[in-house]
């Protein structure tokens, strides 16, 4: 995984997540769907959050050294609200110190609790060899015990010799009733499967093992297509002419191609021990590693070539795996809610979380989804590339050197991804600060920022001093100074009106749903934060500039991380789940929000931040 | 057609078959699995086998001058038990002149009375145009209309074109809900499937529409296999290295391949309007198309690579039609017992016929299959080639110049396929012949040829002097005497032992099968003849050698002809027939003659001609 992120294990639930140094438990417990009982809010004081780090280690803090027996500090136990994650680490949850009453989501960890219900299985066989008193054709005597139907024909061209060349004995390689191998010998321990999450930015793979559901193996690549513009919308005008399609197509498929190889090669397994490929990505992503014209998705009305999941050989699509192994590919909902979006709804269980549930990913292209009494509505917003740091005068994508987090106290405290000094500022402390200055008064609700005599007479020094004029006659202020090495990072009025139209067309997308649903903002029982972006922000104040419903307790407010990715392992894991996500998708009413006639004044009124 | 044959068609049952000119309109409908009521016994005096010629015509002959009256005759009525065809032939047999009570027999005429259920079918939509108010994919637009489940990659990547090219209105083509093509315009009345009989020496295909199920043209061709040797076991020797099978596939492959598009070149239509394929042939010929290592079958036990049904698509096999095109190869029974014997027990409806009924395809290697009470034995006994006319002295396929019917009376009748000076004899003739040797007590039960004083008194001059003792001192029967153009055409003493050896094989089979089924001949309600060979044989002279059971009701005894070539075009115009071919294979007990200790015995004793 990327730069200063370490993976957080929990158990028993088998869950995983990679979280940056120095998160704390509690927060990454959330981001694996797990909610822990904070009843003193999280000042450390209940000792109600313990939990034991089985491996890896953090010193006590003062709060816990107060609060929990020294022989318990020294088996390892903390407490979640405190302690942050400085290592790898495997925490023990104790039941006691689950948030009692709420479905435990399942979210990018590890899915062993899931059912394992792949569709390929092996069967190890010990035939009868054929005598004068039995004569049962070679394919037959495999169907027979194995319950196998169809065969391809290159395997049955060579079947008759690998059975007699194995004594009649082996393992049959099963995918639904389609015989895909037979192998000499007991491989029934070998049996993978790959989960891809296709997003614009970045590709994850997770190889996963068909016989437990575990994941053995993650990689995290770049796309390819990036070269070809950063955002759908210029991969699909490049992909509007068949060289275009044909260079973006093969792009992808040549790293997803690699990444299956990287995978197999960590975990020590041949390419041909991977039987199947699942493929979850927004609707231009799946277009495109298809190698359809994405054409139809960049005009009116934006109509996918297909909604359904597809069953694709993975040689069609350049893939090199076991030769039978299958890919599918995500069903999708609309031209810009594809399959990332529908996986999330399977893994997150939206449907079936009890009361109003809203999931939200938010990015460049913001997908909301609302899931109320067995109904699903499905819609996305063209938010910008605010979330990502672009069109940020300072902005940058969350890598080294990227301020990820900004706390006003006497004045402001950052922190910096790697350490070093700030060159930039990435979406989750744009988020930050703009909350800060909107506490603080420096931001008014209506998104202007105060210079000189306007600004609260409360604030501090330190703070007042941030505020300057910059060059375009506007104020700006100053996250760091910036020295000789690293350039001043500051926010400017025109990154706080970025911001608001980007976080206005989300909120505008979440009132209009829930209208359709009938529903107000307090009858919400869950709010889900999916996608690489929505882990990085803080709750209370992506709350607070109105980016997620205000008033709401913030227990029911959950990360659930990557979900592309869970929809596609757990789609792999089981065959339930992946007709499970065909009937989500055709259940889900798509709602084109440019149509209604309300969302130019909802998103007016939504780009004004909350009063408070 | 091959030489002197020609189409006689049977209306309104639809039902077509090529006969050799000359033959009794009896006979051909017999062949067509029509039984035609002839309570005189086939003398031209009841007038009850009446029927019309409506297309062709031929010359009354005295009985018929006799029995109809003139203004029948002059509106082309006959009588079937008289008249011959001498062309191209429809016949309208009304419902008076069928034998009653019995169920008439699927053969290899046209099946248009057959229901018409193909995997193929064609669907012309208007569909709605996308619009902001409904953005379903274009997929799914698709098969929402249409019922279409799966759809090739391929297809996918083009679809979105070709519906906006249309206009959103078309022709979709659907195998089963596999999505096959989405054609411009209404497309739906040109919708064929090809069908084939693959047989060791000869090759026939038959067009068929699959909205009607009717045939729309039929090719024959030489199996180009047969360079690499005659029969089944030089075919399985010669495929047996990896470069002979390769041979051996692609040669049979690329005639029929040739034969698609002759059949479409007749029909007029585009090799892209065939969507389907069935084939169906013996083991060893269903295993070489598939270009699937045939050694097994040559050695103990004889273990077919495959037994249910194999679909693969047209293109793996080296067939071009529609990209999409499907080929259904045949079930198989046994080693011997191929895809050809079940597509007859399946187009006979043998199973279905009301009592104990017998089915035998007479050749090289001939099929034996007893249906009795619901339950099914099928065998093959190595007959040897006599009755294709090899290893007979003058022994030649049924070609130009071959003796094909031999009737003593003063002296010897001999018809000659052509018409011109005989050259041999074919295996119809042989057979014939025998029989009357036997009945004119030249020939002994035991198959013993006598000649001089040991001759009976009773023989004409003229055929006592064709007993002639032969260069091996062995009595020969002269059937033609040759000239300075033609040989000399002979039934020699070791002629009548290899035909003992051959009718012993299959009697012995057919006293086995019985056996199994505790049946006895006499219970036998249905003795059918399938195969090229069995159509050109007289039945009461099969039954005086003991090749066809004796004793049996000759109307009892039915010519079923091509019947490979049957199954394979039921099996193509309705799905539901293709799962009872799996159904019957699966359920017909393959005895295997030679395990059974009773089977030399058996032998012996079938070699004895009966006594009268």
């Amino acid at each position: 995984m990327s730069d200063g992120q370490v993976r957080v294990t929990f158990q028993p639930h088998g869950r995983a997540v990679f979280v940056l140094k120095g998160t704390k438990i509690l927060e990454a417990a959330s981001r694996c769907g797990l909610t822990i009982e904070t009843p003193c809010g999280g000042l450390g004081t209940c000792g109600k959050c313990r939990v034991r780090l089985s491996r890896g280690a953090c010193e006590p803090t003062a709060a816990e050294r107060e609060t929990l027996p020294a022989e318990l500090l020294d088996a390892g136990w903390r407490l979640a609200c405190q302690a942050t994650v400085c290592q790898e680490t495997v925490i023990d949850v104790p039941d006691s110190s689950l948030f009692a009453g709420r479905p435990q989501i399942v979210t990018d960890a590890d899915t062993d609790d899931a059912e394992v219900l792949p569709a390929v299985r092996k069967v190890h066989v010990t035939l009868a060899e054929p005598s004068l008193e039995d004569d049962t054709p070679d394919l037959l005597r495999l169907q027979e015990a194995t319950g196998a139907v169809k065969v391809d024909l290159d395997l049955l061209r060579g079947l008759g010799g690998r059975l007699r060349a194995s004594g009649f004995a082996g393992t049959a390689v099963l995918s639904d009733h389609h015989l895909l191998d037979f192998e000499p010998g007991d491989t029934t321990s070998e049996c993978c499967g790959v989960a891809f999450d296709v997003g614009t930015t970045t590709v994850v793979g997770s190889l996963i093992d068909l016989c437990t559901g575990r994941e053995i193996a993650v990689e995290t690549s770049m796309n390819p297509q990036v070269r070809f513009g950063d955002d759908v919308l210029s991969r699909i005008q490049h992909g509007s002419t068949p060289a275009g399609l044909e260079e973006l197509r093969s792009a992808v498929a040549e790293a997803i191609d690699a990444m299956i190889g990287q995978l197999c090669e960590q975990a020590g397994l041949g390419r041909d021990r991977v039987y199947e490929i699942t493929l979850s990505g927004n609707t231009t992503m799946q277009h495109l590693l298809c190698g359809i014209d994405p054409s139809q998705l960049g005009q009116v009305p934006f109509v996918p070539a297909f909604g359904r999941s597809l069953v694709i050989r993975g040689v069609h699509l350049g893939l090199s795996a076991h030769p039978g192994a299958a890919a599918v590919v995500f069903p999708v909902i609309g031209g810009f809610v594809g399959g990332d979006t529908v996986a999330g709804i399977l893994s997150t269980r939206l449907t079936e979380l009890g009361g109003p549930a809203l999931m939200v990913d938010i990015g460049t292209n913001g997908e909301i989804v609302l899931a109320s009494d067995g109904r699903l509505w499905a819609a996305s917003t063209a938010a910008g590339p605010a979330f990502e740091g672009a069109r940020i005068s300072c902005g940058m994508r969350a890598t080294d050197g990227a301020i990820e987090k900004v706390v006003f106290d006497d004045d402001v405290r950052a922190s910096v991804i790697g350490g070093a000094e700030p060159i930039g500022l990435c979406g989750s402390a744009l988020v930050d600060a703009t909350a800060e200055l909107l506490r603080s008064g420096i931001v008014t609700p209506a998104g202007r920022m105060l210079a000189g005599d306007d600004l609260p007479d409360e604030l501090s020094e330190a703070i007042r001093r941030r505020v300057i004029v910059a060059d375009d006659d506007q104020p700006a202020f100053v996250l760091a100074d910036g020295n000789g090495n690293a350039p001043a990072v500051r926010v400017t009025q025109k990154d706080i009106r970025e911001l608001q139209l980007a976080t206005g067309a989300m909120r505008a997308g979440m009132v209009l749903l829930l209208r359709r649903a009938g529903l107000d903002v307090d009858d919400l029982q869950h709010v889900l934060i999916a996608g690489g972006f929505g882990s990085f922000i803080r709750r209370s104040n992506a709350q607070r500039i109105g980016l997620l419903p205000g008033g709401i307790d913030h227990r029911k407010i959950l990360y659930v991380g990557n979900t592309s990715l869970s929809g596609a392992k757990w789609a792999l894991a089981s065959t339930r789940a992946r007709l499970r996500a065909d009937d989500l998708a055709r259940k889900a009413q798509h709602v084109e929000l440019s149509r209604d006639a309300n969302f130019q004044m909802e998103f007016a009124e939504a780009m004004i931040f909350p009063a408070k």
